[in-house]
């Protein structure tokens, strides 16, 4: 278990430094690090640091009326984890904003995976999500959680996706970030190229797909590609592999991309018997 | 068409007094009206004004270099609704930051419909969303937004709903919430006890419903009931209602509401043949 917690009594303590202003900058990028808030997250990051450690917790602050309601996630945590303690004045004055959470962990990333040794660890039976583009935090932390609930084996994003470990995404993915695989990096034609070469079928997302995405009979080995809104997949993917769309009433503006592979998972995870 | 345009030079001009400081503050609630951004949400601002006239437009501010690009729209609306328009300095002095959108109009609420003569309204075979207890407004505006995608006739929201005309929810519905019919007022209870007296056969979404959603049966008419996230349906709706849920992975937190009733929506809308 974690640490007997350290009450900190000065916002400018330097133990807690790394959670200072933690709004107005983002960790990623600098070692890996990254903002995880909340209990259901936090939960997730223990989990993911006992598990495959390819996450672990640096430290964590807490307010102080919350520091019963997550005993068991600490003690899940090993004893070099330090946990801070700060009254409501403290804790907002650190955080630089009124954090009505009251839960607050700093997470490093181990070495991350590149994409080939990802879809090398697959099994024969998989499904895919794979991102192109999406900027957008809100967008990619939707990403994941749907994943997550659809039972998504692994996500792949290209050099153009935004960073899911930003602390908006990791929020809106409800700490599924944590708990999917992923990698990001490279070109899309490139990621779908590898994906296609280890088995896989691609199916891109477009409101002018082919097939309509309850019609798909799965392969095994099944991959769906999501772009960004507005823009959508560039026609070199539209055209190298197979185009699905989800039904919609016609001459309308086309779903938000979450809610879009929300559907198309929905359909895929069920085709694959996955859920039902 | 709307007026000629009026050149803007000076941030104070009383003429868009009602456009300062639009982030700030809300106009809901203020005699019904509401902030319309963006080139797409004006032109279903105007498409209502010439419809049904559900929904008018009071007035426009439009940054120079975009109004010949909504041209079609503008000559789409009435001649007596003020088109003003100002170069990038004033435009953002006035608005009280950078809009890109660069295209922001007033509407007017016409008034507001009760539940019950929206109801009387729908044709025998009817598709309807209910929302009891949505106050977020990105869920809301996501809500119309799917609503509008799977051709969904008619939203009634009761009373803790938020406001659908709230900026945010708008921008987000990318201008649904001004083309799907809606009602928001009364107990959740009422309102669904309203839709079972007119045939409507109702199906309260859950995590933990009895039916899984693609297995419903689709009577003619037909009506998803949303709650919010966390906390979920009452009770009283789950026990006195169907209760349908979106399977998934078991042990996950559950999907956002938006996209879980995106789902729910694009398998009845299916069911029922409006879509494929």
């Amino acid at each position: 278990m974690a640490g007997a917690p350290i009450r900190i009594a000065d916002a400018d303590d330097p133990r807690i430094a790394a959670f200072r202003s933690i709004r107005e900058r983002d960790l990623v990028g600098r070692e890996g690090r990254f903002v995880a808030e909340g209990t259901v997250v936090l939960r997730m990051l223990a989990a993911s640091h006992a598990a495959d450690g390819r996450f672990r917790a640096e430290s964590v602050l807490v307010l102080e009326n919350r520091l019963a309601g997550i005993a068991g996630i600490l003690d899940s945590l090993p004893a070099d984890v330090p946990v801070h303690v700060a009254d409501r004045a403290v804790f907002n004055t650190i955080a630089g904003f009124d954090m009505h959470r009251g839960v607050v962990a700093i997470g490093r990333r181990e070495a991350a995976q590149a994409a080939g040794a990802l879809i090398a660890s697959l099994p024969s039976d998989s499904l895919v999500l794979a991102g192109c583009g999406i900027s957008n935090h809100d967008n990619m932390g939707s990403l994941f959680r749907n994943a997550a609930a659809f039972g998504v084996d692994a996500i792949l994003l290209d050099e153009t996706c935004c960073d899911p470990l930003y602390r908006k995404a990791i929020r809106v993915s409800v700490g599924a970030v944590l708990s999917v695989p992923f990698t990001r990096g490279g070109s899309a034609q490139g990621m779908l190229e590898g994906l296609s070469g280890a088995g896989f079928e691609i199916w891109a997302l477009s409101p002018r797909g082919e097939a309509a995405i309850g019609s798909i009979v799965p392969s095994e080995r099944l991959a769906l590609v999501a772009g960004t809104e507005g823009e959508g997949l560039p026609a070199a993917i539209l055209s190298r592999f197979h185009t699905a769309r989800v039904p919609q009433k016609p001459g309308l503006d086309s779903l938000n991309v979450a809610t879009a592979s929300g559907v198309a998972l929905y359909q895929m995870a069920l085709a694959k018997g996955r859920i039902g």
